[in-house]
């Protein structure tokens, strides 16, 4: 990703990063049990609404087609201008039910085309709508089963198809997200280094990778660390950030288990000089979704705070011992007192 | 459990147990992403119609209101005769999107008690059908975040909600089904032994356990252990089968991971003296659910046969030994030539 | 545990907590890598002595025989004396290798007697030095293989030592520290739970459980609901705390991972009225261990703050309605300004 | 890795793998709380003996220096031959206690150094021992803390270090055995893809990756998967195999747990053209140590022999549908029956 390419969402020195989120944010849900939903149905207008209504959001990444279909561009358009949100990437859903057995990998051709065409029509529609990246999440494309999958050839139909999508549309960029497992039990893409391995064999510069915390975290990665090694490569597009108890992509509100780690996620970003939003990506189930993004960029913006008020130097020079206790307390006399005071407002 | 009260589902002595299904097993299901359903909608109609192409089905656990809603007792009743089923256990849905912040728990006591009402609603539906047990899976009785939950609270609710059913059904069994997880973050009725534990605290005779092997192996249990603490308490009422990769309720085919764990479960029930159906609880979303269906009845057939090729007197002297190499050389012998002649027909 | 056996440990309304820690704490130690050990061995006297560096500890947990062998209960105690400690109490180990089967379920009878044996003369000991308690944890009793180990006989053996140890020295407490695995694969006394059903099956009245939050938080429970299960049966003799990333005993510095959940875990301990001394379990491989040790007393100070400040009304408020976001919120703003304040100083 | 530098351990079309073993297999271990030891110490040449009692192996990979030390090189060569045993690798041991905080990203100059150098001893040893590779584990090179390491400088320090190794020894190739976790917390080299990018960036031609099937396992990886990524690359150099429960490195007898997924494993290796020495790296802490490597092999001759029973076409076309009832069955039928042929002799 050139400087360039970022230009539209970079920030002015010190100043505070962009907050944006999944506009899903705002959705209601089902599961597997609660198959009637959490809430009642809600258009994307409807969660535009509400993620307006949390006041700090500036961006939005918007699923395609529009939920719960039937909506148009400009329908979305209109919206997202009432409420002073933009829209910063679009993501398209070849995960559903008739790409049960993938996506970009499905054994029957005409519906990995099917994939293939639904994520070129997003594109289009992102291209109208002045997205800063086409997200590619490949949920359903992956396997269950020992035995079940050709491993070589769902990694090289993967590779495929967003070379492919990539080459037809050079002036996007698109950012594919990581996920170990779940809908499937494993996913193509599973890890930051897998993913940045397959960026490689597309062979192709628009393309990269969007860091989800919480698909790292119960990864079993350490979520700064991916982060250093997609920005050195120049190919970390996007974040999300969320929480988890690290077995499964909770989706849990930023900063309600891993405190520590997500700082250091926020400090590997910032330290490496990446500038892009910062973007939520929580599932609030049974919460409130408008309480539930405040509590999300409450943390995030005491998490800027502290990185203005942390020692740099002293941290580095802690690092550079491997001084785990040292490191600790210079990151949480920053951490703390900027959370002490973000929330006792 | 007494065994009169068991006695109409005993088998001879050396006879093959009986096999059952969850009859959601035959169901299509949908998800958070595919919220479109893996396959078209099936009615419980349908499902006993598939749960009786299996032919190695003998018993079924019924989900109640009987999906999606409109069917009648009468309908199912004859539905099952059609196909050579009878009703084993029935399954209140007490874990649908109302109920999202639970059900036994629910932090509103007249939903808490619609759900207990639902529950009675179910066990007379079940008196009706000669059910062996009402099965009780508080899928939303749980928390999701640190801080959320006074867990006392939870725990007497919990334990209150069953005492109360059972009292009102003297006649019946209540069979709690543990999970570790799913949908909440953290369920109440987590592991076999706190489960024991809220049993003893309900003071009834009539309330005991279904062991699904899945849940106790992604909980960290063995699940063969789980079983004998449960036979020797006299409490494991029924037990469901499936498989997993371990982090997770996947509900995949019997057998498709862990073989030799499973079949350490089976031997540990055999052995106890235990006496019950070898039920399944798997989730094909992506397979043929009647094959599915033969494939883990198959596995659990040949479960049986190896149990009786099983040498017990050199698997007792090396148990008694601690003797890991000769333990499980006896046990593969057994089992490996059980399979052998299974997968070969 | 009556609250005559507690009193003299206990602490004025309001007072802090008396803070304690494993003398192991101030040792050096192997794996199966760094067979030459991660620093010089130290003996028991060197540990006490930097036990008594910290500043904060009050109380000792003793392995015993005394390492390396060879010290005397009244060299102990002179430096105990001289270090303004107190012993809490002794942890015989009966988890070395010739316990490498067992130590309570050892399959030799003799070698399961000396395990006894040795119990029985840590003892001694334990109420010469005037202990509160003698720690049993049969590290090695448990198993590695699947089909290795007859789980009933295993349970029975495990039952039966610790009745007899609790019956031949009816004036002290015995307290089970539970371990879901390590070093056996899979060990007897794994959980909360099953450690309550075991401590009912002895049948007698001064056996509780020590409740180490990192192996509760690893072994998939939430501490402070194991906590709360065992007060509320009178059986919570003890606690140690310390951290990990809740897939191993990891033995890291208490809050240096999850802050909410172990701040969670001491307000169920206030909340339930629990008067125990709050002890750390580290095992600081790499770092200075007076180091190690202030900073797990200054966090621990820093929740005992924090539960001052902690509004309690609101919080049931919160609670009772499973409100997680408004639950989160009142305890943050505690536990960040008493951890603000005393990081900053 | 060409076709030539294999071609001494190739075997001809059909016949059986080469067996080998890493020698520590044959050793006694200590833990952290077995300080004393699982058995008795035995030297290297000890080991060698054990080794060579088993009867199946061709091979073997030896810790260096010599353990205990004091032990000379002519004195293995003669051990070696005296059993009919070749060295295949030799394994650096540049994790012991002074490595503490790491070998090739050890903070201070000096000790990193002094790891560098013991690796190139190492490799001379190995050159006059006619090894195939000189392996590499840095167990000590990570971090335990979040905010204790400055990662792209452990990543760069691990790079440069084995860079500099490879380019001093050209003649020799170099495998790094990637782990997730143990002795520290996070490791740098931990997962496949992570050590496949650290190669590329290290641009040197005689680096690849040694795959051990438990460390994959526990890390989340297919290993079947990880295994065609990297022979895709042209750099997997050699494999371990042995088992666990799927959360540490428990380094169990191979398929004592997983057997499917070790075929798959297998399958994998053979359906890609791997041709390598199929090795055990196995911990029986608690077994016989012949007894444990024969029952690997017996295992591992059972895959051979099932890979031979095994109806690929069948296989591929179930594989090009995804069809996992279909697939499982085709591997269970050739696997099971060659585990029951194994097992009943």
């Amino acid at each position: 990703m050139s400087s360039q390419q970022r230009i539209d969402i970079q920030e002015p020195a010190g100043a505070e990063p962009l907050y944006g989120a999944g506009v899903w944010h705002f959705a209601t849900y089902v599961d597997r049990y609660a198959t009637d939903g959490y809430g009642e149905p809600r258009t994307i207008l409807d969660a535009i609404e509400l993620a307006g209504a949390v006041g700090d959001l500036s961006v939005l990444d918007l699923n395609w087609p529009f939920p719960p279909g039937g909506i148009s561009t400009a329908q979305v358009k209109s919206a997202l201008a009432e409420h002073g949100l933009r829209a910063m990437a679009i993501t398209p859903e070849f995960y559903t039910g008739r790409f049960a057995k993938g996506g970009f990998t499905n054994p029957d051709p005409s519906t990995r085309r099917e994939a293939i065409d639904l994520v070129a029509s997003a594109a289009e529609v992102g291209r109208e709508l002045g997205v800063d990246y086409v997200k590619l999440w490949p949920g359903q494309d992956g396997y269950d089963y020992p035995f079940q999958a050709d491993h070589s050839d769902l990694w090289d139909k993967s590779v495929g198809a967003v070379r492919e999508l990539a080459q037809a549309f050079p002036d996007l960029k698109f950012a594919i997200e990581y996920k170990p497992r779940e809908p499937r039990n494993r996913m193509v893409f599973s890890s930051m280094a897998r993913t940045l391995l397959a960026v490689q064999d597309m062979g192709v510069d628009n393309v990269g990778v969007l860091l989800d915390f919480g698909h790292s975290l119960y990864g079993g990665e350490t979520p700064a660390e991916a982060a250093r090694m997609a920005i050195a490569r120049d190919k970390l597009f996007a974040i999300d950030v969320n929480d988890n108890f690290r077995g499964w992509d909770d989706d849990m509100v930023v900063g309600s288990v891993h405190l520590l780690e997500t700082f250091e996620f926020f400090f590997a970003l910032h330290d490496a000089g990446w500038q892009g939003v910062w973007q939520l990506d929580q599932f609030p189930f049974r919460e409130d979704p408008v309480e539930a993004a405040r509590a999300g960029v409450r943390t995030m913006r005491a998490f800027h705070h502290a990185l203005e008020l942390l020692d740099r130097d002293e941290l580095a020079a802690a690092q550079s011992d491997q001084d785990a206790l040292r490191a600790q307390r210079i990151a949480k006399r920053a951490l703390f007192r900027a959370l002490a005071e973000s929330e006792s407002e």
